[in-house]
């Protein structure tokens, strides 16, 4: 059912709207002299009045005769009114913030309903880890709508997570008010296998009604991408090229083109609009992961809409990308995504459109932000202490522990590389010096060493390998933000100064640490599930800053380093990845041996 | 829930179009080299194939590896293939047939789908009505979906019908297969004013996460409009002007622009899109009500398509209006109006775009229709007895029965004008002769008498009033086909005629039928509550030819006369309208005097 994200369901205010709008009853706020950003028929109307009676809008046009005398009287003296913006696929735990700071971040830039699929804390602590998140929601009037974690573990066999999820749980949460369908279904070989398991997951999804999101990030647009659209799912989010945008809106999926903090596709996907002449209904903007730093120093779809603009978007169009077309992606139009009579009133004001200003935002016709900041504290929320408990690792780990053992003078190793602000790698082939019987990073080629370790169960499982493109000569790093199984990842030059950074991480309940030469440069403690904090946007986007620094400090010049590196355990996406388990090709979904000459 | 209409749900085929898109399994049907018709970009793609199992769409792109030992191949010879065509909005009855003979008259046009409102048979028969046509639409491949009818009478207090609808009906109607929205909510008066019962409906609907389809017919687009669409009303086919139409679009509601038999609204409704540079996404071409003549010779939708782009609208864009736009204003896309992975393969064949000329029609995967005829044989269905026995007159009509009484010697009589090709009717003030203290026709100022006979429950109600428009001379009309309440209406010159009319409809159960100088020129017997009759669409085109050539013979050049006839009693369109109960001012809902002098 689509109307849980409103201050009242239009069932039960029909009649309401229908005797504000004639002025029969006064409406509770009015907004005069609009410029409307009217999404439906995507032109600008000027001087344009919106009446809101419980929550929704009751009028559109000329809405004098609706001002009574307890009516709040909104002068928009001119300025765009834009319908909320709202974000198709995002995973607030990227932002290291629970979903209240999130919004306090992100309604002031427009934002007022997120479609969140919290597979982050799944992985760490299962469906009561997003039960967490949604109670975190409940405080604030950002709509944080579920698309339930559909694949935790990301790909089955191949990783440790802390739980997992299974047709069984998608049935019971598809019951939730919260959610609106399934979240990003990533186990894209376990669709093209016509796997029993994931199609189960489709099938109780479809079965509720809802919306099936997808992640196929093939470069490859025939029958794999044809098979995984034919199975039910309606949007993607993992296109990186002109063609895969294309070519999902011509198979009628919802193209989700993404500019997160270190993800930048939107320079080559909105060519798939701006040099093809085609309906842009099936085009979406979406964020996927951002960090506290972006949002607090760029914004969050009032940024991208603004992108889009640069990259030759017309901007009417790129709003309803923000609005409508996600709305109708998930069959929500009939309550949100435009300014029409009987939708909520998620109003967003811009003082100027071309640079997609936003000075006031309404949500059920509520002003709850204006000029930057939420016009009300939220309530306070902690998260339980259980789920501050989540590095569960069996083993201490010692420089010893990241040897890599290997016979003769030299190897040929498989080495990750990674892309710079792309969620892609590379297999490269490197060859490497072996002394002693070891195998150590080699700055020079720019390649460290890397180890994952599980941190769940406590299996002391752990595996190894080299990765490639960070430019860093001296130091290390390590994370538990380390998609989606989010172990315990460390990369580095040296196995001290990685055993210190992996033993800072132990000892702060999880987070992000860069070291060098024995000395913790900067750490990012995120002790809730080892993904989050409580700390404001304002001082996570600080400290984050800071972490940023100690990354440049030690060589690294890539956009949002940490964000690229949290992808390096991530065997859903191509071309190899390391698990706690060990090497996996990402094309094939088979474990490969760390050295070729093995 | 939205997988009724479809060989089988997407949840139980999703694991055989996988592997089927993938050549794993071979296509149950693959269709080669077709110029398609993507509405989803908008783009007309060469060379396309399209591969088919379990009656919905594996794979779109080239298809060759999907053939099969046993797979079904069409070699499409570059012929175009759109979306089967949606109905937004149809009255069945209107085509004096039942939904199996409508569906052997449409479906080769290119008609995959229709969402019918069979208000007609329920205003006649009640919900037991309905489920006769919901029987007979089982044994057609066409998909026939249920609006219920909501305005049962159409405008309770001003009429006496044979049934009548509430809220815990449309409660119960929700629960039924069929059914996937609330049928035009013409009562926009109840709408307006918050009645209860109207807005009950209306609740149950939502409740149900069903479409309430429109009605809002008044030349008005500020607070009434915003009022009625603020109640939740998604769609309206009732604009006859460009602003109308723009103005819903622009309010966020499908504007379906009419084309049936009688009302030609599109040439002045069309000039919202090609006069105005908007979206047309919210942009629908339905034909509400056509008679068999009008299927036999112009088509359905294929010729509402032709009459568009007569009209200046882009091809592309009129076949979007039939299809994906229409699946996207019921929200079900996810199985109908696209030809994409995962759809149903509702197919139409086109060998020429420019006349829309449809050579092959596919449902579910199936060769329905072939060069103008169904493939296969529809299994008999017959009406039950008790729907044929629906005319209930209490007493004995003679020419005595049409006499309207005044005083003095001249009177100012309120008169009905009907407008040619247009639902509305203006009330006109016309000086009539009073002879013998009773008011005759007056043919020469174009003026009939009419009466209207309640026919349901033998309560003996009558109205009678004065019709301007028809231009006939001499002679009389008589219907049982009177919107909404289907009572029985006679229009004449004389007294005599006019019982011989009525007379001759109580005898063959309901019809239609001209008669003159004491003779019957044409009946066109209706018995299935009055409204329909059973037999086959070249009979039925036939005798409603001969019954336009009786019109003709007595004067009336009018295009369809008899549908234009029939809302004479229709009091929720404007201006003035004569229902068994009296003269109704249907801009105000009141009655009034048949005289002004009164």
């Amino acid at each position: 059912m689509i109307n849980h994200f409103c201050s009242s369901p239009l069932w039960e205010s029909s009649k309401t709207l229908a005797a504000a709008a004639q002025g029969n009853e006064p409406a509770q706020t009015v907004i005069l002299n609009a410029r409307l950003i009217n999404v439906c028929t995507g032109e600008i109307l000027p001087h344009t009045d919106i009446a809101i009676s419980c929550g929704r809008i009751a009028l559109v046009g000329d809405a004098k005769h609706c001002v009574g005398k307890n009516t709040v009287v909104i002068d928009a003296q001119g300025q765009y009114i834009a319908p909320g913006f709202l974000d198709g696929h995002i995973h607030v735990e990227s932002s290291m913030m629970g979903v209240g700071e999130y919004a306090r971040a992100v309604v002031p830039h427009g934002t007022t309903g997120i479609y969140m699929d919290p597979h982050e804390i799944c992985n760490v602590l299962g469906l009561d880890g997003v039960k967490c998140m949604l109670e975190d929601a409940k405080r604030t009037p950002l709509k944080a709508m579920l698309t339930t974690p559909s694949c935790v573990p990301a790909v089955p066999g191949f990783e440790d997570t802390g739980a997992s999820i299974g047709p069984a749980d998608i049935a019971e949460t598809m019951k939730w008010d919260e959610t609106v369908g399934l979240g990003e279904l990533m186990n894209f070989p376990g669709v093209l296998s016509s796997s029993d398991h994931t199609h189960g997951e489709i099938a109780e999804t479809l079965k509720a009604g809802k919306i099936i999101t997808g992640h196929y990030s093939m470069p490859e647009t025939g029958k794999g991408l044809n098979a995984y659209i034919a199975s039910g799912v309606r949007c993607c989010h993992e296109s990186t090229r002109m063609e895969d945008a294309l070519e999902k809106m011509r198979l009628g999926m919802y193209a989700m083109f993404r500019e997160g903090s270190a993800w930048h596709d939107l320079h080559e996907v909105a060519k798939s609009i701006t040099q093809h002449k085609v309906d842009t209904r099936f085009a979406v903007l979406i964020s996927d992961d951002t960090h506290p730093y972006t949002l607090m120093n760029n914004g969050h779809l009032d940024h991208i809409v603004r992108r889009a603009v640069e990259e030759g978007i017309d901007v009417v169009t790129a709003i309803q990308m923000v609005t409508i077309n996600c709305a109708q992606c998930f069959q929500m139009d009939q309550d949100l995504g435009s300014i029409a009579p009987g939708k909520c009133a998620d109003l967003v004001f811009l003082d100027d459109l071309e640079k997609v200003h936003v000075t006031k935002v309404l949500i059920d016709g509520k002003v709850v932000a204006e000029n930057g900041s939420l016009t009300e504290q939220l309530k306070p929320y902690s998260y339980p202490e259980w789920a501050t408990r989540s590095m569960h690792i069996r083993d201490a780990i010692t420089p010893e522990s990241f040897q890599i053992s290997a016979k003769g003078n030299e190897v040929t190793a498989r080495v990750i590389e990674v892309i710079p602000a792309r969620v892609g790698s590379y297999e490269r082939h490197v060859k490497l010096a072996v002394k002693n019987g070891l195998v150590e990073s080699d700055p020079l080629q720019d390649v460290l060493k890397t180890a994952v370790f599980e941190r769940h169960h406590e299996t002391g499982k752990a595996g190894f390998g080299f990765v490639k493109g960070f430019g860093i000569q001296c130091g290390a790093m390590a994370s538990t933000v380390a998609h989606d199984a989010h172990n315990l990842l460390v990369i580095g030059t040296n196995d001290e100064d990685m055993a210190l950074a992996a033993n800072t991480l132990i000892a702060c309940g999880g987070g992000m640490t860069a070291v060098q030469n024995g000395k913790v440069l900067g750490t990012v403690p995120l002790p809730i599930a080892g993904l989050m904090n409580d700390r404001s946007v304002e001082e996570m986007s600080g400290i984050v800053g800071s972490l940023g620094e100690a990354w440049k400090k030690i060589g690294c010049t890539m956009v949002s380093p940490f964000m690229t590196m949290a992808l390096i355990s991530l065997a859903c996406l191509p071309e190899l990845r390391l698990t706690d388990r060990g090497l996996v090709d990402c094309t094939t979904f088979q474990f490969v041996p760390l050295f070729l000459s093995e």
